[in-house]
């Protein structure tokens, strides 16, 4: 059960001209499941992406850095679950790029002017004529209207899918933000088997969209994590169609550039979160905030010290206020001289730890009133400067024990 | 269940000349229950310890530290169970100092020749009356053949206690090593929720005790991980007593001296594994051993990633050949120049990754059967250099959710 995860409502979902989406059956890996996705990109549309740091990253991955970089202009993506392609060796390689040809072949494209992404089981071998056959009826499948169709086709573990969309001004116009994610597991950042795509008609200068992207996802995918396995195949990609009229944005000066990066981050962060809520057994959606760091590389540390501890998890599944398994994290973190007589922990509103041991005015039953949430805030003030970092994750339950340990089966 | 880890029988533990141990009911936190345990050393002894790298470590890790420091020789050491003292603030700390005061008072000894060690729950204040009262039982009830009772007053979560011990000649004397450990959660290196107490009756020069002990950890303690939480109290101690009437040991040159190391290495390995053995909703014993690195740190950092991965770990929990999840892990370990194509991943005696990609040869079958045993070695071998590094984990079960999601009710 995702923690206050509703399913997107496709009538929310605004199209973004110059978009269209085909989802299909491939029978990739099961029969009678969505599983293949294809975007249609107008002519003109910028596109740039963020891939995992996974040194064993997917075929897929490989070659899509390589098409990126090739500046052809990308004009297609195809989409597959249920293979990740990867620890597929050059066999995988192969597998992605005769994807990406077919795809081409079929809309007259060159092959570099098509991103391929896999997410799926590891370490076996792409069926890629059941993809290359799929392709012809994804594209006939093509809508503008088809982003909560999308959700759903690039699914795995997930129980939900994902989406959001968001409408503003600029320049007398209406600009239109829509994008869609997955990932159930595997999520730490730099990043997740999680795929996320967002597109907007704005008009954005290219010289800006592969800043833009690294700073959505640091502010956003980046800052999730469920069970800390970043995975082979994660990536994150934002299309500009440059297609809603109004003036190209140069800079991100300016109160309307301000708006549209805002819209942009909130629907980033709005889909990241929303793989923590729909986190492999999670019962809970946990926000880790450390404030007073000397650095925000330190207050990383902690929060994603608290945020993997199965300890912590654990005690966050139970509803049990066992907050000194959360101290012990910041302790093991890795500031080295970090002083434990000037830490402070809240539990929402709740004042726990007062300079390093317990508030004298603490109760148990306060504590166990928090834990009993939904939704949590822990909060650890370091005591040592004005740095903050904020990390968003689940609980970890018997739930993720039982997904992981059948995944395959 | 523990993996292949039966009860230690008494009568196997030779006691150590010069260590007596007393264990009693003080009902630190549950009635009826062995959690109070002294040793007495005779003088003369020597005594060096590690302790927990955690910053946010616990009164009695302080407290002991100062006492190891003053060099006014330890005489004895105080182990409660039930209650951690940890994120106590400045009264754990007094409450630790009135331990040893009162452990002193009763033996005759200046506080700082006693060591304390508590393990437990976290964050709430050590009932030190209790603890206080019950000493004058524990020293009536010290005996030199306690070892297996010891073992039992130190357990918490432990299902079994852990206790192993060597006889060999040195010198034409019979020297003895015994010791025992606890821990089954909150471990990994440096170190974990442990206590791991090691007595010889050998004669080691004093100077080279503190770097035997360290040595002795980085071979033992230092290698396990259940769930990559590093307690605030973990400790590991060694003592000679000097008794066995050889002629001291001055350095580690000479077939008696290696052979002395080699006993207590073997000893402290025992205990180390056996806490790994009695992991916390462990199934399966499983050996990481990663080869052919550029450094040992490297490959350190990739045998904790597969450790640590809570993906792997179910993986070995469902007996599952799902082994893209070790590749994905090598690849976010930390080693930035990885060349995937170089790896190699063998399960066992199965050949399952040649140069990054699955082995044409590899059945399912065969990781299928390797993955069904109890104790499983899963070798990578990074095709780097020569370098090597091997670490103990275990797999990760619904039992270690229920285990912590449990464990103050």
């Amino acid at each position: 059960m995702p923690v206050n995860l509703p399913a997107p409502v496709a009538a929310d979902l605004h199209p973004v001209a110059g978009v269209r989406i085909g989802v299909t059956e491939a029978g990739v890996r099961k029969a009678n499941r969505k599983d293949l996705t294809v975007f249609l990109l107008d002519e003109g549309t910028t596109v740039a992406g963020v891939f995992t740091q996974n040194r064993f990253c997917a075929a897929p991955v490989q070659v899509g850095r390589e098409h990126l970089q090739a500046g052809k202009g990308i004009r297609a993506m195809v989409i597959n679950t249920g293979n990740a392609n990867a620890g597929t060796g050059a066999a995988g390689l192969a597998n992605a790029r005769a994807t990406c040809a077919a795809l081409g072949k079929e809309l007259g494209l060159a092959p570099e002017q098509i991103l391929p992404f896999s997410t799926g089981v590891i370490m076996e071998e792409l069926p890629v004529d059941r993809i290359v056959a799929g392709l012809p009826q994804a594209i006939a499948a093509a809508r503008a209207d088809n982003w909560a169709t999308a959700a759903e086709g690039i699914m795995t573990t997930d129980t939900q899918p994902k989406a959001y969309s968001r409408q503003l001004q600029v320049g007398g116009k209406t600009v239109t933000v829509t994008g869609i994610s997955k990932g159930a597991g595997m999520i730490r950042p730099n990043m997740a088997t999680m795929l996320g795509f967002v597109a907007t008609d704005a008009a954005i200068d290219p010289a800006l969209l592969q800043g833009l992207v690294k700073e959505l996802a640091d502010g956003s995918f980046n800052r999730v994590t469920i069970d800390g396995d970043t995975s082979t195949n994660d990536s994150f990609v934002l299309m500009a169609t440059h297609q809603a009229g109004h003036a190209p944005i140069a800079s991100w000066d300016g109160v309307e550039a301000q708006a549209l990066k805002a819209a942009l981050l909130d629907v980033a962060r709005l889909l990241a979160q929303a793989i923590v809520r729909d986190g492999e057994g999670a019962t809970k959606f946990i926000t880790v905030q450390i404030d007073g760091g000397k650095t925000e590389e330190e207050c990383r540390l902690a929060a994603y010290a608290i945020a993997h501890s199965p300890l912590v998890k654990t005690a966050f599944f139970a509803s049990d206020p066992n907050l000194g398994r959360i101290l012990a994290a910041v302790g093991y973190a890795g500031i080295t001289d970090l002083d434990q007589t000037a830490i402070d922990l809240f539990l929402d509103d709740v004042h726990v730890v007062v300079n390093g041991g317990r508030n004298p005015s603490y109760q148990e039953a306060d504590g166990q009133r928090v834990m009993k949430q939904q939704e949590i805030t822990v909060r650890v003030v370091l005591g040592r400067g004005n740095a903050s970092q904020t990390v968003w994750t689940c609980d970890f339950s018997h739930e993720y024990v039982t997904i992981n340990a059948d995944y395959r089966s």
